[in-house]
């Protein structure tokens, strides 16, 4: 094989796919990046059997073949080398030469026919978003995802496609995340379950531009997302998600509408009396226009009110301060409404037309303090 | 003690005494810092018993006294209130209130004349240089210092005063660095060795400007660092240098003029083919107008040309490529000649009037690579 690219172009490409290299695996294969060059198109694939990415770069094929390269070295080298074209000749051994300018590396490759293929995939059903909206979606519901491996289908986002709506959740048994939008197109009913991991790293690799578009189709194993000259494949996870929609509920005894950023930087201010591990609650006290924010611990105390809007009766709920930092963080809106029944009940936020809720369980508080 | 001051004012001023605050300590009162408001100017101290840093902040003293707060949870709560003015009230039970805007923390504080003051230094002799100047040099001699606690000395860099000529000096057993400058007012002779420990952290707090002066005062047991409102005292460590004169040349076999970009970006791809704690050496080849930089490891192998101008014998010499990296990345010239022997003496890159010198021990190599 005989490969002649672009320093950016390759740099790009080695990077977009290397978010399915896996960090710790038994099959060194696994390892690599295969470029292949057997037709008219340069790909670069990488593939840690559960996610799957080939991306298209630029450039000339002098010598049809293919290569399997550690992707950690190949990176590496090709970030480091000048700003000019990169040669990448393979000979009969499967050592691998990269030259650019008067630089040569010179290391060794696998076969690229041991490496494993993206599954090929019969598209039944696709929707399409822009990538800003894909990008966003994650972004804000990522954060609730649970790490724990206890539960696999928390570690997932549920994507549920009803009346040609979109709604994307996360939750972790703390808390719920739901984002919804409008899909421009008739599609039929669907649940799917996609793997946490999976949107962290297609998140990294969507430019977030707005005219942009990603296709999204899926099988019931399989989802496949394309954009630009990229595929991103990815297992689903399989089993049927918790029933969320008992858990919402519209009734609330006390609205409160707040300053979100004023809430945030108080919070995340009270936070610093709490070590890490430590589970202090927040205190929330909320009266007529003002609401009291207090935390306790052996470090010392805080406390600091905010002016509010309020409707219904005044209450006293206690939270875990990450749980609303993380809701808040995410929420792009200026005034964040909060809905309570009592100091038991979830604190709802979310906006009129609930194209985001976060649903937050308080916690116990001795109310002493 | 009652004093009210700025945020900016106040997390700049706890930026700069934070660095003199030791990470581990067994006397608890070492890990705060003392605000000293017993006169008309309020005054932040950390003190970890080998470096010492006081400096003065503007604000409004309502009520004398001073109070000692935990630097760590001090330096959070300040960096996170509002951009607004700061009240610190302490009580007779050192119970210490910190308000801004409507948010209000409550810790609880040490007794001031529980805490180390900065040493009285008599000053016996001072030199000054700008701020810009003295964070050059530290930066340009600084990564050949050792850490390992074996050699004190070698923690340490040699500050030489010699016929008005500060010469400063730190060395590792494989390199020494030395960068010299000319004092604008007579001086009398003087060697200090300097922990390296205070130069870093002064380093951090120095703006870095060229008009703006640092007196640097000393004694045989302290040198006392004094710039805008701030007074940086260290201990100096005892003992008698290294003697370095003996071990500069400049007799040479073989000097190379190479553009300084080319080659360290050179070096730098190099190092990628070798693992941590890996000792392979960059093997270098001088030829007529060009320079071969060669390396080769398990994982493969490099090799580039760059075209040189050299006068004297051709050569062929090895070195450990971190050394080479870290002095090409302080020189600011465009343009490094190297002075070399044989393949067993040691290499100079220095300017033509020595305003710096980098001496680094070449490495055996097997000539068959």
């Amino acid at each position: 094989m005989k490969i002649i690219c672009n320093k950016a172009d390759l740099v790009k490409g080695v990077s977009i796919v290397s978010k399915a290299v896996p960090s710790k695996t038994t099959m060194p294969i696994l390892e690599c990046i295969l470029i292949d060059a057997t037709t008219d198109i340069i790909r670069l694939t990488a593939n840690d059997m559960e996610l799957g990415i080939q991306t298209e770069i630029a450039g000339w094929i002098e010598d049809r073949g293919m290569i399997a390269i550690d992707a950690r070295i190949f990176s590496e080298i090709v970030r480091k080398l000048p700003d000019n074209e990169i040669t990448i000749e393979t000979d009969e051994n499967l050592q691998t030469v990269i030259t650019c300018e008067k630089a040569k590396f010179d290391i060794s490759g696998k076969p690229g026919d041991e490496f494993s293929y993206l599954p090929v995939i019969e598209k039944e059903n696709s929707i399409e978003v822009s990538q800003f909206t894909l990008k966003e979606l994650i972004r804000q519901t990522i954060f609730s995802i649970s790490d724990s491996e206890s539960n696999k289908m928390m570690g997932g986002e549920l994507f549920e496609i009803k009346d040609n709506i979109l709604r994307v959740v996360s939750l972790d048994g703390h808390r719920i995340s739901i984002r919804k939008i409008e899909l421009k197109e008739e599609t039929e009913d669907k649940k799917l379950i996609v793997p946490g991991k999976t949107l962290i790293e297609i998140s990294k690799i969507l430019s977030g531009e707005a005219e942009s578009m990603v296709n999204i189709s899926y099988t019931s194993n399989h989802i496949v997302f394309e954009f630009d000259q990229t595929i991103v494949v990815s297992r689903l996870i399989e089993g049927e998600y918790f029933k969320i929609d008992q858990m919402l509920s519209s009734d609330y005894e006390t609205k409160v509408r707040i300053n979100k950023k004023e809430l945030l930087n108080c919070i995340d201010r009270a936070t610093l009396l709490i070590k890490e591990g430590d589970k202090k609650p927040i205190i929330i006290q909320i009266g007529d226009e003002w609401m009291e924010l207090k935390i306790k611990s052996q470090i010392g105390s805080m406390n600091e009110e905010i002016t509010i809007e309020k409707e219904g009766k005044d209450l006293m709920i206690g939270f875990n301060p990450k749980f609303l930092i993380d809701a808040l963080r995410v929420i792009d809106d200026e005034e964040v409404t909060l809905y309570l029944m009592n100091a038991k009940a979830p604190c709802f936020i979310k906006d009129e037309e609930e194209s985001y809720i976060y649903l937050i369980l308080p916690v116990n508080f001795n109310a002493a303090v």
